[in-house]
């Protein structure tokens, strides 16, 4: 996408800030952190910026408002993005790694990591790599469940499995595989943190609906 | 549940510390900011804690490192367990608050409070307060989708909504109502978070295999 300026106007850094509702401040810090690509130069001090850029901010703003996302990891994101050597299945494996860091902590203890394998397998999940990322990153979880007596084998946890395939395959059928490379990841990354968020504060209302038909 | 030694015998802080896994200067912390409670005093500078301390610590551990939930929230908690004057459903609802107020900014703005209600009202969560705070989370995850156009109406989410309820039920549903306040209130809490965090690692990992199958 070539970069151009909104009506055919250039667009200064003062009023990118103005349509993004980003400061300039945190524009300089993005430029200078190679989140944000850099504006057309039109003269040594004045750089031309376009809807790509206000787009972006939208981006790094929801992943970092809505995701609690770190700056690490918002850079592994961009990153997946810029690469045009990846296919759009490799962008997007690329971006659940940023994203599986950016969760927490990860465990390499073998026993849980055994575990997390069981539950692939039971879910029937075969695209995912063996060694994603995201595997250390349940396994961290599952490390956490047993010393509190909390049920972590795959029987117990098959309701919690089919809830997860049913979203993520009602989630990704809902991207259009005809659009466009940076659409198509934005959409995915911005589905994953938000509707992410969505599905965990509904579940707390849910919740509190069940707690009191149970306890109130 | 009175203040005991393990085994008998004298717990000190330095004891507790390796039983529980969280260092002296930690737990020094905890004690300073009332997230843990005292321990019985044995001589002016000699405390001795029971098993009580240690499970707290764990409790403190889990929400802090898996849940990432600041120290205010944690205090909000630990509150919630210690008000002995209101009922369980009651402490479950400032658990909800505390776990609200952790997992993000909450919105006032009132076209997005209004789409939460019908969302609640749709998937009949009748017990939910209608001043819970996390109404106003959600409403902080609504104000997102629309600028992004990603689809916030009743319709388009039915699927989530669906999934959320399915989750707690099956959650809630899980709690022994007949086992003693503080424990209740425990695997509440830590079924909210660690659950959560379970529920969205397998999601990501089901994402990837569907991405595969899609654009693999």
């Amino acid at each position: 996408m070539a970069i151009h300026s909104v009506k055919g106007a250039w667009m200064r850094i003062s009023e990118l800030a103005e349509s993004s509702g980003v400061s300039v401040a945190t524009i300089k810090y993005y430029l200078r952190e190679g989140l944000l690509p850099p504006g057309e130069k039109v003269t040594e001090r004045l750089a031309d910026y376009g809807e790509r850029h206000v787009r972006r901010l939208g981006l790094l703003r929801v992943l970092r408002e809505v995701g609690g996302i770190g700056v690490e990891a918002l850079r592994g994101l961009v990153d997946a993005i810029a690469d045009r050597s990846t296919s759009v299945h490799e962008m997007f494996g690329e971006a659940c790694d940023a994203l599986a860091q950016a969760a927490g902590r990860r465990t390499d203890h073998p026993e849980s990591l055994g575990l997390a394998d069981r539950l692939i397998e039971r879910a029937g999940w075969t695209g995912v790599r063996p060694d994603a990322p995201e595997r250390e990153r349940l396994a961290e979880v599952l490390d956490v469940l047993g010393p509190l007596s909390l049920p972590s084998d795959p029987d117990s946890l098959a309701c919690h499995l089919e809830l997860a395939d049913s979203i993520a395959e009602f989630e990704v059928g809902f991207l259009d595989p005809g659009q466009e490379r940076d659409t198509l990841m934005e959409q995915m990354v911005v589905g994953q943190v938000v509707y992410g968020e969505l599905l965990l504060s509904l579940r707390r209302l849910a919740q509190e609906h069940y707690s009191s038909r149970r306890f109130g």
